[in-house]
């Protein structure tokens, strides 16, 4: 039977297994992750079919090696994975930044097909028992084909992403980087800052007690995996400042209107109100296309990973 | 019957009638809104036994009038129903900064029993089609009094709060404004620059298409009603200033750390990590505490808004 390894099973690969088990795909799924005990529970949550505990058995064989952890321990997989993988072998990551990704896999694994991909999909949770096999269900998958990468395997990742739920959507790294900046990166920081502030205040305690639904969406992100932001951080940082530095701008421009008092202020709230409505209603009208299992995919299925499927063009 | 009277028909007005119907509060519920429209919907769905076009109609013999509406409104009304009042009656109001009314009910209502109130439970839509008759449930519901407020009108506030399913929670009107500024009108600045420097850049389009839950909930306050919180920077200021200060303080930290690339980074997601995580825990815990309906409310429906009743002590 043909072979997909899942290597790090936190909330990600532990999802992705879980997707694809429902998706029934006709494929082992085969796992590893450097924390045995991590391996054991995605075995036993059914996230994959075995978990081993060798990075080489593990990818052994495999069709395509996903490879599902913060940005810095893919650089050291794909150092490792050379010699370990199988004639024919594509390989994918997740990992939240992609122009790094994409360069040490160039570096590291000339000969290998490597396509990047990152769901945008996630919870403030980590740990493989956070994972769902829902997770990516209407979700943009981000696949990031370097320029010389075989349209083959570009078409297996994007197979994969259809076949956990997901829409996927082709960009290139740079583009991947910023945008996921602004979106994900940024507001991270956001909520970092957030809980930093009110936390270490004197009042702390009753302004705990007094926040509610505003102060949990806005400080959300902060729970989320400090090895994974720490990784994001060191690979992305000019992206990272740059869009830091325009939303302190804005913020800037936001404080002189509260200071000063006039009717200019709520024009801007209005202004940002509209597009946030304009952004979720755009969402929502793409969610309930994407609601429910893909009949497309259902009927390829038997094909996946094959490679040369309903290929579509990179937008 | 005795007469309860909300004046402002939107999310909170709509909310609170339906939820004081859910009470089974034996009173009669009048709705009043400047915008007739807003009021028959209001009466339609069942937030108020009637509706009625004329603000003196409105609160004529009641024995609790609450005012809610954005925070300059609060003020006119305040100029307004000196005149209208029934002896005896208790005012209150659920604006989100309580300073300046407090300080505009002393002036304009000297002879009135006033006290602020302020339910810490919202959404980013408005108007009474929003209106949820489980909106409060397990929330605190900020009771600001006075120094000089008649201990049965503090009762009746509290009182009101626990009616709707909601916790009393006794606090100045300093204080009050100080946290909030902290926990929810900063939050909604945040959201609000966030969606400014996204919606605004050129590449926004392919931005809004990964944009998932992360942006979505760091974005969600901008959706909020413009009036409200152009009403609230008006109110509160000094307040909102102070804390906007100190988290462009912090994101001015985490900028530096990111810039320069070390261990610290992860140190300080950590520990943000650490007290959301903390937050979230207690907060948890509380609403496991706070679901369903207070036995203790229950037993004392009959006596509502008679005063007197197990007033807590402020805190």
């Amino acid at each position: 039977m043909a072979r997909i390894s899942i290597v790090g099973l936190g909330l990600i690969g532990g999802s992705l297994g879980l997707a694809l088990r429902r998706a029934q795909v006709e494929h082992e799924l085969v796992g590893y992750d450097v924390d045995a005990q991590a391996a054991r529970a995605a075995q036993r949550r059914g996230a994959v079919d075995r978990a081993v505990g060798d990075l080489g058995a593990a990818v052994d064989g495999a069709r395509l090696v996903v490879l599902a952890t913060p940005v810095l321990a893919v650089r050291e997989l794909l150092a490792a994975l050379g010699p370990l993988l199988a004639p024919g072998c594509v390989v994918t990551d997740t990992a939240s930044t992609k122009t790094a990704v994409l360069r040490w896999a160039a570096e590291l694994l000339p000969d290998v097909a490597f396509v990047g991909g990152h769901p945008m999909a996630g919870k403030e949770t980590s740990g493989v028992a956070a994972a769902e096999e829902t997770l990516f269900d209407g979700a943009i998958y981000c696949v990031v084909p370097p320029p010389d990468a075989p349209p083959e395997a570009v078409a297996t990742v994007a197979d994969l992403a259809r076949a956990v739920g997901a829409e996927p959507y082709f960009l290139s790294a740079e583009e991947h980087d910023s945008y996921a900046a602004a979106i994900s990166h940024l507001p991270f920081l956001m909520a970092t800052a957030l809980v930093s502030t009110t936390s270490q205040a004197t009042s702390w305690r009753d302004m705990a007690a007094l926040a509610a639904s505003g102060f949990r969406d806005a400080s959300r992100l902060a729970a989320g995996d400090p090895v994974m932001y720490r990784d994001i951080c060191a690979t992305n940082r000019e992206a990272i400042l740059h869009w830091l530095d325009r939303y302190v701008d804005a913020l800037g421009g936001l404080r002189a209107l509260v200071a000063e008092g006039g009717g200019e202020l709520e024009a801007a709230f209005e202004q940002a109100r509209k597009a946030r409505q304009d952004w979720e209603r755009r969402k929502r009208e793409r969610g309930q296309e994407a609601a429910g299992p893909s009949p497309r995919f259902g009927e390829r299925l038997g094909h996946l990973f094959l490679g040369g499927l309903d290929r579509r063009a990179p937008r």
